[in-house]
């Protein structure tokens, strides 16, 4: 007699047998154990989240409109919060952008998720970072994406590389579907594109017929210096679409992110979210306009910068003082964000070196994991965001032990 | 100078062709004219909703666990919720379960996108209603799958047909990748599949080698007689996976439904999940889970199915009272949920009608949205749940005016 066990290898798809496990989810485990410093996640922190605030708020929000926050809403999102968005991105970023440029998803992972549908047949080429969001590339490869690296270093990704990729595929009459980017404080590396390198992608797009998936969870989070402007708002051809995400400036808990993308495709993405979800919950979207209503997003968001520069300050100041001179490691600097990304010399491997870690009670993700090709041996990313200041201090003196015993 | 529509075609994916808008919530937009009475929709009705418990629910899960709440969360789902549902559904329905075989989804649409993913490859036959729900047409149509149609009568999906189609098949060599049944109260048709259905439905699956994706939306809501078993609780081999929320019984706006499956397929939804949306949101399913940790989910159930039973009376009532006698129209007396479904005469077709009943200030969703292949012309769904009683009454007596004008 069958279980289900012996029959699904007939049933399932080709896409679920690609399909992976976060092989960052699975490392947490470890880090999980008592006193381990962890700057393995990529958590916002929690004392930061606006949880007094959301007691009115959520009070006001059922008063005022329970029955319609409870009921379904419409796929595209929350008129108000998507007005609201449209005057801040004009404003802040000079977006020339309306209401129907917008469509509020459930968090911006299912942006990723919903760009992958829309565009990647099985086997379609498309560009991403060495580093990457492990995020996105899980998402694109769900759709069997044949991802092509470019590497990212200081300036962000290399779009010297790009353009010699755009240039032997187009000899191959093979399109490449998108490139994906984090432009500001990348996730894992904490770099920042420079606006040469912006304008040049964004150049190179009109010329090859391709587009620029820009993932912006971070833009709001700088500390010091100047933003190069967004890729989407420099783009007035409709060829950069943008995602965002209220998960690092307000909280992860609601789920609300949103897409900023040319009409011609909005209606594609309207369908494909149509399809994967009816719509963002109503509850979540009504709690999160109130809180920009009252004023509060801005504020909030300062706050937020002060306490992560503070983080990073320590972290960097522990780099300094802690790390072993002359021994060729090296680190980023990031203007902003939540992460910082270390190379080690070539001949170490951060994946064989992180039990030792754990056993020295401090934890990281190997950069291996954010490439797709295995690569970057050597490189190992941190989190500043999550762990407290003394913790940021302690861990990195307990990693530069590590790297001083095996050097 | 091109601009991003010139080039799109070269780069959407062929799934992304085949994306089409639901031509309910086109037809939505007519029913919202002054004066129509609508039972177009399909939404419960927004008085019934907890708001004000909600407001006590909010604070409590904010005080106790706001910074959690607000965080991201486990891809399974919030443990307690989870260990809830576990008990009731093992309590209620008789299902032999544990928590490994429940993963939390954001509404249960996204369970039926999951599902899609993880069993169609482009072209793979799958075995539909007709009727059938519109959302999962839409979620399955989005991986083009081939549906292959089966007839629904008053006694749910007709299991005969299902085994000449899996006979059929078999001789194929090619796999039917899942059965999509609705078995309570069906959406749109509002019958309910007989005992002797499921089990001959579950039979056929271990004969032929196939699963059923049980869509169970509306189970709870039952006014009347005694429940068949859950598919999924007669099933003891693993091959029957339950989709429930808690829409229809709770309210939509939290978005929260779950999967009930094997152990052996379970890792794949998670994995699936993890790429489309990371989580669900853990607010969301705080407040849900303390609604029912309060003991208010039991006697809110009861309160819903009083006031859509009556409802469902009332248009009862209005047909045997309004429409013309010995015209050959019937429909169905549904024991639950939230719709009734009219069979019209052959030669009458309710799509062309749908103006003139607009005219006559009263609209319905012509049966034939319903049909993936454009099929059941002359049927037509009524939904009870939303409009007023005595909107029931009116619409109805308007209806059968319409009806007896074209006869």
């Amino acid at each position: 007699m069958k279980k289900v066990a012996d029959i699904l290898p007939g049933l399932l798809s080709d896409s679920s047998k690609v399909l992976k496990r976060s092989e960052i989810r699975e490392l947490l485990k470890f880090t999980r154990q008592p006193g381990v410093i962890s700057f393995a996640g990529g958590l916002p922190y929690p004392g930061l989240f606006p949880v007094d605030e959301l007691k009115d708020i959520t009070n006001t929000v059922l008063e005022r409109e329970g029955p319609q926050a409870l009921q379904y809403g419409p796929t595209e999102g929350d008129e108000r919060l998507i007005e609201f968005i449209v005057n801040w991105m004009r404003e802040d970023e000079k977006a020339e952008i309306d209401k129907e440029n917008i469509m509020i998803v459930s968090g911006s992972q299912q942006a990723l998720d919903l760009i992958g549908r829309i565009f990647i047949d099985p086997g379609d080429p498309i560009i991403v970072g060495l580093p990457s969001y492990v995020g996105a590339l899980q998402a694109f490869n769900s759709y069997r994406a044949n991802f092509i690296g470019v590497p990212v270093d200081k300036e962000g990704m290399n779009s010297d590389r790009v353009e010699e990729i755009l240039k032997e595929y187009s000899k191959k009459e093979k399109n490449i579907k998108f490139i994906y980017v984090v432009p500001d404080f990348q996730n894992p590396a904490g770099v920042t594109m420079t606006l040469e390198r912006r304008e040049k992608l964004l150049d190179l797009c009109y010329e090859f017929e391709t587009i620029i998936v820009e993932d912006s969870p971070y833009r709001e989070l700088r500390f010091e210096g100047q933003s190069a402007p967004m890729i989407g708002a420099m783009d007035k051809r409709g060829y950069a679409f943008t995602l965002h995400t209220f998960s690092k400036i307000f909280s992860p808990g609601p789920r609300i992110g949103w897409i900023i993308a040319n009409k011609a495709i909005m209606d594609k993405i309207i369908m494909a979210k149509q399809a994967a979800d009816l719509c963002t919950s109503p509850f979540s979207q009504a709690v999160v306009y109130e809180f920009c209503r009252r004023g509060l997003l801005e504020p909030h968001i300062k706050k937020i910068v002060n306490a992560y520069r503070k983080k990073r300050d320590i972290m960097l100041q522990a780099l300094e003082d802690y790390m072993p001179k002359d021994a060729g490691i090296d680190w980023t600097h990031p203007q902003g964000g939540l992460f910082l990304w270390i190379t080690l010399p070539e001949h170490l491997d951060a994946e064989e070196l992180f039990p030792r870690a754990v056993d020295k009670k401090v934890a990281y993700v190997m950069g291996s994991a954010f490439h797709f090709d295995g690569s970057g041996k050597n490189t190992l990313r941190l989190n500043f965001s999550y762990p407290s200041e003394e913790q940021i201090d302690e861990g990195i003196k307990r990693l530069a032990d590590l790297f001083r015993e095996v050097m």
